[in-house]
Parts: structure tokens; sequence; C-alpha cells
């Protein structure tokens, strides 16, 4: 998917929500272990009663990998089903890869061609080569972690060099000579509040991906104060708030509930771009 | 396997050799084609011819995820046949993890209590939240990148805070308050000469597993030159170099006949102790 058409979804639906499929088996409903994959029903049925909320599917891989051989079955049929029912989904594969270039190019393609996603989440330790093999994939994106939602993102992301630069500002500025903002996004935390102006200044024009709204924290009306930019330019993520809104057997109207409420507040900051 | 057993297991050996298990379908010999499952048979192969030449291997994630479900399997019979025929080899998943801490803890869940690795590879950029998920499991260690061998490494990795203390650095003191070199090693590529020297002055008594030998050009004298401690503290990977030594029906005897000639450089440096 391009940014235009991306942007014209986000106008469409009024709705900048991503919903994070970070489906844990053991947080299902009863009912849905008696299903083949109930992994893949409590993902379906999510995505049927939030897709006209959210622009966006973010399954975060660890939740499937943990699962081993049945969770990769389970991922593959969530992303096989959200890109043929609901074509106009942007599909995240939250992944947070990054190794030497040969090794990226396997991811790369392990993504973009066989599972047909429209963006990876990739860490930048490993810096140029790491990222650029996700770079060579048209209307494909990589999302950058820069500052991320948690704790330990103090730990380095804010270290400075000599001149105040922080990591995190390293990151985006290094990062803009690999790929502009029709082919890169940034992971920015819900969590660091002002510092999304900081990052508007070097990345004006770029889609930010903001994880940490809802369970971690997070305020949407803050995010947007100081991270939208004239075309919205953001993908608030939501997971744990949406999927387990309710734990019982009425997660998806529960679900989309919730989407909903969201998607107001965001029709509400969209009106005053 | 606890640092005693590694240091014994080395001893013993003569050798401190990994051999990275990054199998590509695309490069198998055509025999194996006709195999049920090509790529288990070749790392089978593989380390039958040799287990008693290296002490521990490293499938990198991303080979097996690339081929999506059955790339999954072939990773888990493969971990499952190491551990089952070979207990005393220390077999580490390369999958440069590092996410928040309740996907960090799904991720350790996986690789520690369901496949039984000894050890994973971690990311360090957001921080310890990321890592210490990792290290509730008693004799499981985390090997967090710190300096790795690739051009991408000179991006970020080398950055200076104002008093001169490198990215890399940092990452090495900083974790050193989440574990101890029982449960903590740290990626160091084998291109990366003289930094082992600094390296050292921060983390003496750690194991250092060292990519980059080989393929990538690095020079095993060199690394021991400037890595070695007195318990040797290094554990170095080839990957390609050994398990693509022959491209043909012979791949197995080759791939024993370089590990051989590894073996004995390893013995010589081992010697100097």
């Amino acid at each position: 998917m391009d940014k235009r058409q991306l942007i014209e979804n986000i106008r469409r639906k009024q709705s900048f929500l991503c919903v994070g499929l970070d489906t844990d088996l053991r947080k299902l409903p009863a009912r849905l272990m008696n299903e083949e994959d109930p992994v893949f029903a409590f993902n379906r049925a999510i995505v049927d009663a939030t897709q006209a909320l959210c622009i966006a599917y973010k399954p975060n891989l660890a939740f499937y990998e943990s699962m081993g051989v049945q969770g990769w079955i389970s991922f593959e049929k969530t992303v096989k089903y959200i890109r043929e029912r609901y074509p106009d989904q942007f599909i995240i594969a939250d992944a947070k890869r990054g190794d030497i270039g040969n090794t990226s190019a396997m991811y790369a393609r392990c993504f973009f061609e066989e599972l047909g996603v429209d963006a990876v989440t990739v860490a930048p330790y490993m810096g140029e080569d790491s990222v650029t093999p996700f770079l060579t994939y048209k209307d494909k994106w990589v999302i950058l972690l820069a500052l991320t939602s948690n704790k330990g993102s103090r730990d380095f992301q804010f270290m400075e060099d000599a001149r105040g630069a922080r990591l995190f500002e390293q990151v985006l500025r290094r990062s803009l000579t690999w790929a502009g903002d029709g082919q890169m996004m940034y992971v920015v935390g819900a969590t660091q509040g002002k510092a999304f102006e900081d990052i508007r200044k070097i990345v004006p024009g770029h889609f930010l991906l903001v994880p940490g709204v809802g369970a971690q924290g997070g305020s949407l009306e803050e995010v947007c104060r100081y991270g939208m930019n004239a075309s919205c330019g953001l993908i608030v993520n939501s997971s744990r708030a949406i999927i387990y809104a309710d734990g019982g057997e009425d997660f998806a109207p529960a679900a989309a509930q919730a989407a909903r409420k969201v998607q107001e507040q965001m029709a509400v900051e969209l009106r005053k771009l």
C-alpha cells in the first residue's frame, strides 16, 4: 500500500487506529478452545468486529512464535484472511527484526513476498545494511524503532553525543538517507510525550506508528497534540485494551465497542486538521 | 548449560567452534530434495559430521522463518535432534529478539521452555525490560548484541557520548547490572579487531560470541590475540565456510574437513593459555 492510499483510508474511515493482534492462547474464552485453531478463530472474530473502525492490524510475532509451529500456522492464516477479506487494511508484522544483510534479505522475502504484509518493524542497532534489504520492495514499508514506549527506552535511546544529539535522533537522521517517507515509518511510544515535537522537527512528513496508548498508559490526545502532521501522520496502535476488552464470550462486540470509542476520539482529532 | 561445563567442553574438545546452521533451501544438494524435510536432513548430516569438532550450534532463525511453517518444523526438529543426540552441545537460537517486557517473556518461554535451547541472541536497543525476561531461567543465557560484524555496525554502535564512551561500551556497562558472566554473553564481530581490547576492559570474564570469521573476513588469530581470556572466553562461529564447504553431494565430509581445520587452529590458540 502506498502513502496516498493510507491517507485516503484514514480520511474515509475517520480513524488512524491499528488493532494489535497480540493474541495469547491463555487468554481466550473457553468456547474457542473447541475450535481447530482457537487463535485464528479469535483473530477472525476480532477482525470482523473491528475492521470498519481501524485502518491497520499489527500481529505481534512473539505471541505466535511462542506457540511454535501451530503459532506460525495461526499467524499465516490471520494475515491471509485479512489480506483477502479486507484488502484495504494495512498489515504490520511486528517482528522487530534486524540482522546482517543476507539475513535481513531472508526476512524481507518471508514477510513481503511469502506473506504479503505491508510493513515490518525493524530494530536499528545493526545499522544500514540490516535495514536496506527491506526497502527493495515497492509499496512495502520499514517501520524503524526510534523511541519505544517501555521503561528500558531510557537505557540507550536517550544517550547524547558531544553535540547533544540523542541516539533516537541519530537513528531518524541517518535513516533519512536510506529511504523517504513513502517507505519508512518510525515507532514512537505514546508514553514519550513532548519528544514527539523533537521527532517532528526531523521527520515532519513521515508516519509514526505509536504503541502504548491504553494498557501502557499513553494518552491519545497528547500524542495527537505533539505528533500529528497535516495529513495525520499517525497510526496509533491499541492491543490489549481492544482485543481483551471483555475476557469472556462477548469478546468480539466488546472489542468493537472499545475500537469505536477510540475511533470517535480519533475523528475529533482529525477534524482539527 | 552452566559456564563451568561450557569451559570443560572447550578443554576436552580443544575447540571453541560454533557451527552456524544458516541453512538455505536454495543451496542444498539435489539429492536432499527428495527427502521429506531437506533442511532437517542437511542439518542432521552436518551435525553428525561436525559434532566432535565443535562445542555449539547456532541456527539462525531468519533462514527457517523465511520458509514459513515448514521452516519452523525444520528448526524444531534440528534443535530436538541435537539436544537428544548430543546433549553436550550448547545450542544458540540466533534470533536477535528484543521487545517490551511481556513480549520478551513470550519469546523466553518459547526458546527456553518449549524448545530447550541454551541461549538466545537479544538486541539491546529497547533496554533493560526487553532483556531481563530472558534472565529468569537457570543455566540459560542471553547473548546481547554489542558490536556486530557488519558494515552497518559503524552507524550507531560507535556513537560517542560527551565523555567519549561509545554506545557498545554503554551496552556492556549497563548490562552488567542486569546479570553476570554466568548468564550473559556478548556478540562481538570478528571484523572489529582491536575493539576486543576495549571490550575486555569492561567484561574480562565473559564469554563473547564471535561471528564473522570466514565468509565475512575476520581472522581467528586476531580474535584470539585481542579477545581470549584465561578460560578461553570465546565461542567463534562459522556458518557458510563450513556448511557450504562443498556445494555438492560431499557436503558432510567437506564440512567435517573445514571444521577440523578451524578446530586445529583453535587447539593451537588454546595451548597458549
